[in-house]
């Protein structure tokens, strides 16, 4: 009770909210499942991008596709809030690509993404992948709450944001599989500890697999497309 | 009714979720109300920043509390999901500041800050403020959605997060007062249109005021004080 303005916290709002928030995250489960057999019967293996605005994951993309190029067969699923930029830029590299906008919602949803499935094989003559990317929209904590049915979960960090940012969003790097630090070429000019974000991050997750890229500069990317070449086989 | 899978989307939790979120935000829209006039009790004007994580919200602030030193009565309100570390690096400007941990959610919200509000005033002798600053979780979605009782929004947006950033994130700029755009001394190394930017941000809101700094290097930091210096007159 507030002295100032005599109002209350409104408890019994949130507990009514907590239950539907769980009703709706089982119906997300159910579908994830269902969209990774649905991946699975597409003959590929998919990995959910998530991030900050501005990290660079459409970027990482677009040098990503360069490199893959005749090597595997990639399928791309871009989510947003709104505008088809991120699927246009994409699309320039001659992949099957699917903007999803979410009008309003800050992540993808599992059966938003079954959506996206069923649009990308129809950009393909036999309906097979090898690799699908799922690039989320920008947001470093919603997008943890919802498997979308991925096989691999990829955090990722750009060095203007802060080495700080795995001790400040936790639930994103307990779920991840990977974390990719982006922008390593800028490190001279910030102050990013890579020491701090990868003991954080290990501190969160001992199981998490790290890799540093500077896509544009070619800095740790053959690691990277190493690390996306052996996905189907694990 | 997909083929691949004979899965269905959920419309009825879809139904039920809007309708919790609605009832959630007519508590959180009576709660900022009620902390509207608490703050205005306070003496102060609140202003609620609404950014991206590793933006730069809080090194603004560090660089804005030398300046209003002796100038301005400040309080800070910290939200993070998880840590002390901002309100720790506030702390050190010896100004009043409460860090709010959400615990996992994604935005602050009218209750907690009201929690804070009373916390802050303990730490004033008279409870009194000239101005409070109110850094929301990171996140350049959600934060959007929830009033907080402020009297002026401000969203910034950094440079490494590319000037594409408005037209991505419309409901955020929809709702703003102000638009900052931060590490401008940066543009030499990134392809940021303050054109396209600024343009599209006005497109969507064109009372938006647009400010830019540099707060390290100083640039920018004049216009912006005086802003903020001349808010409690509005």
């Amino acid at each position: 009770m507030c002295d100032t303005c005599g109002c209350h916290i409104n408890e019994h709002t949130d507990t009514k909210t907590v239950e539907v928030h769980e009703s709706l995250l089982a119906a997300n489960r159910e579908q994830a499942r269902k969209n990774r057999a649905h991946i699975e019967a597409m003959g590929a293996v998919a990995v959910n991008m998530i991030s900050s605005p501005g990290s660079g994951k459409t970027t990482l993309l677009e040098h990503t596709l360069d490199r893959l190029a005749g090597k595997m067969k990639i399928g791309v699923i871009e989510g947003d809030i709104e505008t088809e930029r991120d699927a246009d830029r994409i699309r320039k590299k001659g992949v099957p690509v699917v903007q999803l906008t979410t009008g309003g919602a800050c992540h993808l949803d599992a059966p938003l993404v079954h959506k996206g499935l069923h649009a990308l094989e129809h950009q393909s003559k036999d309906g097979k992948f090898d690799l699908i990317f799922i690039e989320n929209v920008g947001n470093l904590v919603c997008p943890a709450t919802f498997d979308l049915g991925e096989h691999e979960r990829i955090i990722l960090v750009s060095v203007p944001e802060g080495s700080d940012k795995p001790a400040k969003y936790p639930t994103t790097f307990h779920g991840a599989d990977t974390f990719v630090i982006t922008k390593i070429d800028l490190l001279k000019y910030f102050d990013f500890s890579l020491d701090e974000a990868r003991t954080e991050a290990l501190q969160l997750n001992s199981g998490l697999r790290i890799l540093q890229v500077g896509a544009p500069a070619g800095l740790g990317m053959d690691d990277w497309i190493t690390y996306l070449q052996e996905l189907p086989a694990r």
